[in-house]
């Protein structure tokens, strides 16, 4: 485009930008939530005992004890974990506790003892890829853990570079890792990916952990979606299965908030973690773990209900894309992948201008995750990763707030361009 | 009584014994977990919301959020700990959860910041009123914290030992309490001692904490039963609300480890605390919370439940209060209350002789309470002090287990007394 071109793009941007200023719109697609019809998918949860409070091998659930959860919840969670179901804990309504009490365990008590607590070293690290999830970040500025960030690619982390730095520093103790369905960059590991992860405990020392939280394991949004490796099976031939935490939770699946959360590691490490939890809980809720486990069945059931979540969200995953498409495509002012599941779009603006986006579209009312947010201490180097959240606005909604978002972005692209940068 | 009566004494109580150890009983009062028909009191409440998932500020509880807790459920819970609903945070299915996490936030964060972190100094001590609960003991063991017990009284800990300990010790950061129908011994505090714990704060360092554990608030066994003065009321009076943290549960009055958990304190303590929960959680089971309010309603509501509770355990508390009153009173060989609340009789041997009373029942099948669990590391230093847990069995098997006690108490008291302890 000429100089000239550019003006009155410009102008022809602005205006409509004061026209939606004008609409006084409440638009917000910050967070990964489920909509209210997703939710209202498992109301059959409260009701479902009907009266019948016995698990499989007699337990009372409304009694105490069970401090890892029920058989049955074991071996139906084991299933989305690929993992064996005594190697499966199951615990209360989150996964972010779980993990939260990993770290801090590994860090203040030790996996293996008191001599390996991480807290014994003057520093300690994990690896970060980015963009990534914020509140995988928080939980480690919280306790003090140095983010060293590591590039994510279309097949998982960049495994040159991850493997590099976990040889050279043996201050990573750590890693974060959503393994299929990236938040937010949406991607599956690849097969060759979940391979050299699994080799990650033979190259870091004992104390290495990777967390890797498999929260969108079931949550496709096409049948045909990219299947992930089984991690579990890769660390059993390598011998490295003490060097995983697997995580995963009900929240997308039933009730947000409200359903079930689980984790599965090793023998040693679930023993560990146990005798530590032990003094934390009597144990977790297993009265809606017998409600989950009847109301979800078996691998059918629960891939039956996931495809009447897809039917949900597919449309309006497709509104964004198709939005983004139609406005962006070939403007060279943003690049963005298609998701085949999980909750989030992620999308890069040019360089420096993700803040302004955000900036612009709150300023008419709809409101965007933080850019930097899917960075560690959000600082997003390129200032340029902006995570689109569809799920749960309405359709209509959703396709408001895309056009907004494009307008948003062409606006920053074209004022950038014209002030030489 | 005579040497000679003395042997004929033993040797009845010796066929007695050897007679049922033939009965090859499986007897368990161990642990104070409520009985069948007591959890079947709330099996009402899965179904309860009958489709309803709405709470009454329009909150959707099946999505995620509110860190902590539901209006609603702040308000019935508050009037169980006499505090206003603000000061109220709803937790998870546990209130020992709740505890271990306040303790651990103190200890490695600070109650008043990084600053005012107990694990900043070389020595962290907390009082433990003797008997008391073994899992409080535990936490404070987990965590490193020394604990120094102090006498329990008919009217609560003794608050001479306990005042001159705390301005004698800046180490002391914390104290055990279970104000009402306490662990095990069923004692109700003073409202001499309520006065006095509330001005412990006053006495003690910015980062003391009275950890105020109203596990039976509304235990009551009879209607007469003594009532506990408000400590939220005295610390206000004395400007001490910073100082105490309450907690409290469902756990005993709808289903044990499937319930509502919840704590109260001050707008400082709560801020400090929510700012740190929320990297570890977006927020309880509101589901449940909404259950819950709709099954208990209001005070009214609980109190109609806890009478009902009072009439399965009123005849097992009696039964074996009958029997100990029958077999062993005026015998000097061992004394106990009779408690009008709570979950436990606390009993004591002539000194020397609960390890073996204890042992002597395990070996006719009958499991009792370890002797020394009331007590800090398991050390009770007159190996006295044995915990009778009547709830869960029935009422034929309380009665079995009570005559098997009292046998077991009467054996190994002759047998001391001729051995010429």
């Amino acid at each position: 485009m000429s100089g000239e071109q550019l003006q009155a793009e410009l102008q022809a941007l602005e205006s409509r930008y004061t026209e939606l200023a004008a609409r006084q719109l409440k638009l917000d697609l910050t967070r990964g939530k489920p909509s209210a019809a997703q939710v209202a998918l498992s109301d059959a949860l409260d009701g479902i005992l009907g009266g019948n409070y016995r698990a499989a091998d007699g337990t009372d659930v409304r009694n105490y004890g069970g401090l890892d959860g029920l058989p049955e919840a074991k071996q139906l969670f084991a299933g989305m974990l690929e993992m064996p179901a005594d190697a499966i804990l199951i615990g209360g309504n989150s996964s972010l506790t779980l993990m939260y009490a990993v770290i801090d365990f590994a860090l203040s008590f030790g996996l293996r003892g008191p001599e390996s607590a991480w807290g014994n070293s003057d520093e300690v690290k994990f690896l970060c890829p980015v963009p990534g999830y914020d509140r995988h970040f928080a939980i480690c500025e919280h306790l003090g853990i140095e983010m060293v960030p590591v590039p994510m690619l279309a097949t998982g982390p960049d495994m040159d570079a991850v493997e590099k730095l976990v040889a050279a520093d043996p201050a990573i103790k750590g890693m974060w890792c959503v393994p299929r369905f990236s938040n937010p960059t949406g991607c599956v590991y690849s097969r060759a990916t979940v391979e050299r992860l699994a080799q990650l405990g033979n190259i870091a020392g004992d104390d290495f952990v990777l967390m890797y939280d498999n929260a969108y394991a079931v949550h496709t949004l096409y049948p045909d979606a990219e299947p992930l490796a089984s991690l579990y099976a890769a660390c059993e031939r390598h011998g490295t299965l003490d060097s995983v935490f697997q995580f995963g939770s009900t929240s997308k699946i039933t009730f947000a908030g409200a359903g079930v959360a689980f984790m599965g590691s090793s023998p040693a490490n679930l023993a560990a973690f146990k005798q530590h939890l032990g003094f934390q809980s009597i144990g977790p809720d297993k009265v809606n773990q017998l409600r989950h486990v009847r109301f979800l069945g078996d691998a059918e059931g629960l891939a039956a209900l996931m495809g009447k979540h897809a039917e949900l969200l597919r449309p309006r995953f497709e509104a964004v894309l198709e939005i983004l498409e139609a406005e962006l495509a070939g403007t060279g002012m943003g690049e963005w992948l298609s998701p085949r599941g999980g909750y989030f779009i992620s999308f890069n603006t040019r360089p420096g201008l993700a803040k302004t986006v955000v900036k612009l579209a709150a300023d008419v009312g709809v409101a965007l995750t933080p850019a930097g947010a899917t960075f560690p201490y959000g600082n997003d180097p390129e200032d340029s990763n902006i995570r689109l959240a569809p799920s749960f606005p309405s359709l209509e909604d959703v396709q408001a707030t895309a056009e907004v978002f494009a307008l948003c972005v062409k606006l920053a692209s074209v004022r950038q361009r014209l002030a030489g940068n």
